[in-house]
């Protein structure tokens, strides 16, 4: 948590834009507490054979699928906040690009999500600033 | 929204194919008025090395999982309707063809979804209206 | 469902270990009464150039993304023993081989799901019996 799932047409991104994407992505729930190595982005390249936008193929696209996990927010200005910060973020690889882009955020259950075998702290708690100063999944 | 992810075996679409199922998708929610650039398709080949029905290996299968964003029915015989009509969309390139058909569709928050940096007009709106209009994410 | 969608580093699974965790991921399932075919896993590699845990380039990881659908639990501690099992079954093929972990459920609705243009039967009624003893999608 949280999971991206990049969808994007060939030849969009070079490895250095990727790297950077990441690491973008990655400070925006480092920014908020979470450990560094919740974040898992992954770069899915969709040939414009295999990718339709509105029945027609795309070649300059990019759709951005989010699953959160350990944080879920309640207050629509909390909700309007997340995606405006998303939106933001994604910009300079996206829209800034003149690429088609389009993300949701699904939430899934906190209470079913394990990582290297551990279940991870609750939200907020010690265990999880542990983890996060550690970088790492220690006994907590 | 919505997105259709269409997980199949080698071999089983031609190009033609997968433009014409794209466009028969994307027909089911434009025919309910949603903009046509909302649905997205996207194909994803999956060799029988790396898929498995039961444990076994698959070499003619399709699944397909929808993500469902800007419209959630409650009712139940909606519900129903939905699942029919898309089974009868997907039909003639699936189980018409012999080929193992599963799909299963999710509903995601429609206050976490974002289209070219901009949050889409409430749905039924005169914003959606506009959009569907000009098939673009217009100033509404 | 389940479908599990399992991506992972290049060459961390033989054919032969993807078919081995096939078959553990498919008795989780079967062993609480579900049909066999129910149980789809695909294998996707993702290149470390386009795998990012915590802004890091990943080589030796797997990434788990997990469908319920027929069934959803309630009670937490029905909850805690799904994530223990899936944990148990999975480790042998991630965290025991010293891999990069992290798996999450998520639970969609059992009301829009469909197996070869069939409703499925009601989970724990007879007709899913049938369906379990056949292992097809026999007229119930």
């Amino acid at each position: 948590m949280p999971l991206w799932s990049i969808y994007h047409s060939p030849g969009v991104y070079t490895a250095e834009d990727k790297q950077n994407f990441a690491n973008d992505v990655t400070g925006i729930y480092t920014g908020i507490g979470l450990p560094r190595f919740y974040v898992v982005v992954g770069f899915h390249e969709v040939d414009p054979e295999s990718l339709f936008i509105g029945g027609e193929s795309a070649d300059a696209a990019v759709r951005i699928v989010i699953d959160h996990i350990a944080r879920h927010s309640a207050a629509p200005e909390d909700r309007r906040r997340i995606g405006d910060t998303i939106s933001r973020v994604v910009a300079p690889y996206t829209t800034d690009r003149g690429l088609h882009t389009e993300f949701h955020v699904d939430e899934t259950p906190q209470d079913l999500w394990m990582i290297n075998g551990t279940w991870p702290p609750p939200g907020g708690s010690d265990g999880e600033k542990l983890w996060a100063e550690k970088n790492a999944t220690v006994p907590y």
